[in-house]
């Protein structure tokens, strides 16, 4: 399947391709469709998340597939569980209370499909090359290929909520979770109609997309004004 | 830019692109070519990095970019003592020490461009929508960012290797990072001909890549013959 694209350059065209999805990726909440996601397509994202890279080849990632209903509602009730904290966090700060209560956080009961992403820091080690120095780089990779199950969704007109309102004591009970795996992402998946324009917490105001060049350095630290690379500033 | 392809379908064949893009990206730390990356390149792919999903929007990331030969010749120092290090701990597995010393594990000097990828865990905080949970969020977002640059540097014709084997006490040291600033990555970038058809760990028998089915789990942690799933292991 690789052979044929080992000296890939990619058209104009392709690239635009690309960055469309990139672009146009969402994290997914709400308005799924009751359209059934197909074992190949399910297949077809898993399979890009276990392409990505990973630190010493050591793919130490695990994914866990949930349709049933009864572990859902447990689910739920964790993230129910862990928003009340947040309301309560919030509480002397009315306008955002106001906001939060108004924000749909997560799609676990109406999305087609729920994923959870785990990380195995025993798989192939304890020499894992470029782990010794770095510890959680293991993790890094987990992240890198839930980053790749997120784009080849959207290819697929699938959208992916990441529900980090989830305690993990309650997801390692709930899914049999040994203690040395760590889950790092609950996702819910399903079918869109439209991706939207912009990321909810944007439409609503709650926070802005920053511009690029505000968090790009030159060669240290807050060097945004280096005379070596001075060309870079003017691009939009 | 967004506003054209919210409701975008991708086509089989614009699928196909994506795919490839996914399926022939690798870790490259070698056969650098001389040719310079522009700066509207440079740009296309910190944008993509840039569009990433952020838990609670938040976007906590840094890019540094580094073309500085001073620097990267102590970057280089930090990741020969790190290296150091590794070859102590194989000292007695003689198999794996030789092909350890075999490995190319870094084009710091060879590459075009350097760039270390940070994360601020105070941006927009202290309260960043489901960060409050799970501390470890905001990191797992510079890491989908990263991944977006990969990618993205893959379609440009880019090589990018991610260095592990880095101190990141001496990255903080280098580069004047202030104390609450977390390096994650440092990334080599540089032109490539091609990209290897295999990752060079699985290519030199250091690794196999594991078989997907064997990393899927159905409904629970080690189910793998659940019955409400069985169509899906016959897929290839």
């Amino acid at each position: 399947m690789i052979d044929n694209f080992i000296d890939k350059k990619f058209s104009d065209f392709e690239k635009e391709v690309f960055y469309k999805v990139i672009y146009s990726r969402r994290d997914v909440r709400k308005k799924f469709t009751d359209k059934t996601i197909d074992d190949k397509t399910i297949h077809n994202i898993l399979n890009a998340a276990h392409h990505a890279p990973s630190v010493g080849f050591s793919q130490p990632w695990n994914f866990i597939l949930i349709k049933d209903k009864d572990t859902r509602i447990k689910i739920k009730d964790s993230f129910l569980k862990e928003r009340l904290k947040s309301i309560d966090y919030l509480k002397d700060d009315k306008e955002k209370l106001e906001k939060y209560h108004n924000l749909k956080l997560e799609g676990i009961m109406e999305s087609d499909l729920n994923i959870c992403v785990t990380y195995d820091h025993s798989r192939f080690g304890p020499f894992v090359i470029g782990r010794m120095t770095i510890e959680e780089a293991g993790v890094y990779s987990v992240c890198c290929a839930i980053q790749n199950l997120w784009l080849a969704a959207r290819v697929e007109d699938i959208g992916v909520g990441w529900v980090s309102i989830i305690n993990n004591s309650d997801l390692t009970e709930i899914l049999n979770l040994p203690c040395n795996i760590k889950p790092i992402a609950y996702l819910c998946l399903g079918y869109v109609d439209k991706f939207n324009e912009m990321p909810d917490l944007e439409e609503s105001k709650w926070l802005n997309r920053l511009d690029l060049q505000d968090v790009i350095f030159f060669e240290k630290w807050n060097d945004n004004d280096n005379t070596g690379w001075k060309e870079f500033k003017n691009i939009k």
